[in-house]
């Protein structure tokens, strides 16, 4: 299986991490997602990370990339579901996850995103009074 | 990785196959998934097999399996996200899975949930007005 699933969710998307991760299914998972973001406009993505045991500084690269490539197409990362021992690994390997929050559930992590979408819709409506109220159905 | 995630959305679970299934994961699947349901009284369950290229005979068992399951346990199962090839090996396989309800996407498959859980609860206030009243909230 050579895809990992993203599934859409409002607009949000939602990544599980449950295989190990190689080079290629990185690669491919970033092909994929940047391509959805896109494609359905979304503006976050959550990443499940609860089936990991052990983590390795590739995935935490992995995980910031993610971020950073999402955040370029307008759409916030959110990682949830991290064990206590994965923390643990991550900090001692010195990847601190800069630029990336984190929540403990995805119903959490989900409350994070609305919460932005909410944040940078107001502000739009605050800064372009018209322009956010052609917008606002897109959201 | 000896768990397969079980995600908790508002009043569902969600769950996405992407490894290959055998028996010991199988069974730890049904021991989670029927332990999440009842601790949260869930009452709905998706199933993503979106990841899976090919099913056997054995996986066709397992979604019935857990199906059945969750009916026991007041809670409907939708399988979403089958491949056009998966659904033709199925029923070569001669297993159209009955009684398992199928959505081609989670959105839609959350919608289907929604449905079932007003159609039950105007049921259950039709019969029993001042029960379903108490009840409502769980909902």
């Amino acid at each position: 299986m050579e895809h990992i699933p993203i599934l859409r969710m409002g607009s949000f998307l939602l990544i599980t991490v449950q295989v190990d991760m190689h080079d290629r299914l990185a690669l491919q998972l970033q092909d994929d997602l940047t391509e959805r973001i896109v494609q359905h406009g979304s503006h976050g993505v959550l990443i499940d990370i609860s089936a990991l045991e052990v983590v390795d500084s590739f995935i935490g690269r992995m995980l910031g990339n993610i971020a950073s490539m999402s955040r370029v197409l307008d759409a916030q990362t959110v990682v949830v579901g991290m064990r206590p021992a994965v923390a643990i690994t991550l900090v001692e390997l010195g990847m601190s996850l800069p630029g990336i929050r984190t929540a403990l559930t995805v119903e959490r992590g989900m409350e994070i995103l609305r919460g932005d979408v909410e944040n940078s819709m107001q502000e739009l409506e605050a800064e372009e009074p018209e322009r956010a109220a052609d917008g606002s159905s897109e959201v």
